[in-house]
């Protein structure tokens, strides 16, 4: 159990790590330039990751200390490790709050809408029936019924980006002139959606895009396409 | 024309100063530590203002030039003016934006319900008018059966304020170790209800309600209370 890691909730392939809340941490960790390894788990095992206590993901082990929460795992992270700042002025705590408040609020409720088939379809066949029993619940249907909600929301999706648009017109990152935790959070749902199609969902010319690819780029993610989707 | 003024909204007794949005710019002049005149207008003069061109206040008349959209002044006036900073670190300018769109999108719908009677019963008479109009058709509903919301609405607004509650928990202002522009925006909003009610809507010891006081007394701002209120 030495070394760091990250659990992660992956599809059935092991290699398409979908959660936004992991993303959020894998990118603070490249920010601070550590190594980690990702270790998958299904949703039944979260709740035994080291003797229990956890009931989602991401979970740091951080050399056998273990940390929940994201914004707690970058908070950690960022009191533990020298390196490129994950917070690096005044007010940016609450930059990522409110940036963590905005895709918590605004955009994933709308991205559990757009991805639930494709989530559904990669899951190992016990995480599909867990799903699918989490969704019933929240949504009072079926998959296939909310997912007949998909393009509707997804035409609905660009819109929806309106503030962080006016912040990235004017500036290359959310954090300012370099990248920090809030650009990560904001990463973490626009990735959660690309690795479960393999596409994108805004035009090439917004700057959300093109943050996002820039993003991707600066930590050196390679960006899931439709041709490397096995359900595609 | 000379000076400094700003076109504000306001009720029918001339004092008390209504538009959330016209405190941002109230709490932002302050801050840069200028004089300015507060030029109560009516709605129907607003298009009026400078020859026509605005449909909203504030409007911010600069020795002559004139300026529209609060977050547009605030650009604005750290530019052309030096002093205390309202954008002071890498990332403030995406941190007001976010709180602008927080407020505009979480808190300002549901205060817009709580006050609406008494932002028209401290309106002049032609206001009145303009303002019931402009109700009746957003809410497709009468003043006063808007106003049978109040209650319950005002019941669920301490709980919308959980992602700045979290920032405020761990530093005093939401910009960081001191006030800025982001949180002129938030004050704008809650002393928009303050002035409509003399009251707060939060215990006082939420760490929001805290801040909103703290806020006050650093711009040396006398807040409303009950006995004060005209109509209470």
């Amino acid at each position: 159990m030495a070394g760091m890691a990250v659990y992660s909730l992956c599809a059935a392939d092991g290699l398409r790590h979908y959660s936004p809340h992991v993303w959020k941490v894998i990118l603070a960790l490249k920010h601070k330039g550590l190594d980690f390894d990702l270790r998958p788990v299904s949703f039944a095992e979260i709740s035994q990751i080291a003797g229990g206590g956890f009931s989602s993901v991401p979970v740091l082990d951080d050399h056998g200390r273990l940390e929940g929460d994201s914004f707690g795992i970058a908070l950690h992270l960022e009191q533990a490790y020298s390196g490129n700042r994950l917070f690096p002025h005044d007010g940016q705590k609450a930059l990522a709050r409110m940036i963590e408040h905005f895709c918590d609020t605004v955009l994933n409720p709308l991205l559990s809408v757009i991805v639930v088939q494709q989530m559904h379809d990669m899951m190992p066949p016990a995480d599909q029936e867990h799903f699918r029993a989490v969704r019933r619940k929240r949504f009072d249907a079926e998959i296939e019924e909310i997912a007949m909600r998909s393009a509707g929301e997804a035409g609905r999706f660009p819109q929806k980006l309106a503030p962080v648009r006016a912040v990235l017109e004017g500036q290359r990152w959310i954090a300012g002139d370099t990248p920090a935790f809030a650009d990560h959070i904001l990463f973490g749902s626009l990735q959660w959606h690309r690795v479960c199609t393999g596409a994108s969902l805004l035009p090439a010319e917004d700057p959300v895009e093109q943050w996002f690819q820039r993003c991707a780029g600066h930590y050196g993610i390679a960006l899931p396409t439709p041709d490397l989707m096995p359900s595609a």
